[in-house]
């Protein structure tokens, strides 16, 4: 089994057992992405880029805590839209290839 | 190699051949992400509950091009903080289990 | 009557005019503001500081609409909630007044 | 002085008297508002429209300071681009009264 749907068997498991399936609609984690997508930026906007591409210790534990959310919220979506995550990135790469010519 | 980081190698390759990569420091990924979460966002907005979990046709495949480009904006930013995306979400879960004990 | 309640009326008067109250509850509101508020991050996100700063022409034009959207949404949530946003706003103003003394 | 010039002044006064300018830019502030709106979101997130729509007590007033900071953040952002929030409010709806013809 591929690494995504192992992780995203994980995240759907967690959430059975505690009974959050019912919370877990398309709208309300869409919503959830957007809260956890503002605490990322949060991390990062009063940053100059300098101090943002170095950020380490506390902040970067802190932000990859964040990226974890966003994550498991968006596998979490893909799950109950049942959605194929990789097969979607390849088809947006794709798309990307042919709006934006590459140059070397 | 893992399904996570062949999707990393491709979105970095996608980045390189435009050079692409000034653009794509921490805080202006962050900051692609929120504007991505939005237009999923923007997608659910005025649909209620019932409509937005029977997406189907256009709306669905609009709603898979906005979760790509979180997915391809998220992958990107681990890359560039050298994040292991996976360790990330697994770690998350391991936390959230102790903080929110299963009920079965 | 105040500036505020002034605008908060037009937008009121705006959708009463479309049946869009339906549309008005506070869950979607508050996702309307993270989409609108993602599409002013889309306008920023490859820009550096600098040129952010100095934004002009039609890109001032397109913040400036994404800046009203926003504003528009705000208004009307509080408006469905009956929060009286000069007052929110007032009362924040002390609250952070106390968590930042001033230095000067 | 109209009512949002004054909450405007407040706001730029409390950023000087804490040196906080430079953190102000556009950039900045575009992303401070993803943030606030992602954490209002948040406060919604798992509601049903129900309990969205009757939100009380301390949640509310959680939704209040949310909705304080993306107001102060929104006018501070139109502060430092010479923006006319009002007159921008008032354009976008003029606009969207072409846009959306009124059905009463």
């Amino acid at each position: 089994m591929s690494e995504i749907s192992d992780l995203t068997k994980s995240i759907a498991n967690f959430a059975n057992r505690r009974d959050w399936n019912i919370f877990h609609t398309p709208k309300n984690l869409a919503m959830a992405i957007t809260g956890e997508a503002g605490e990322l930026a949060a991390e990062f906007q009063w940053l100059t880029p300098e101090q943002a591409s170095a950020v380490s210790g506390e902040r970067l534990k802190a932000i990859e805590l964040e990226i974890a959310d966003i994550g498991i919220y968006l596998m979490r979506l893909c799950d109950v839209l049942d959605i194929d995550l990789k097969k979607a990135i390849l088809d947006k790469i794709e798309i990307n290839e042919k709006r934006f010519p590459p140059i070397k």
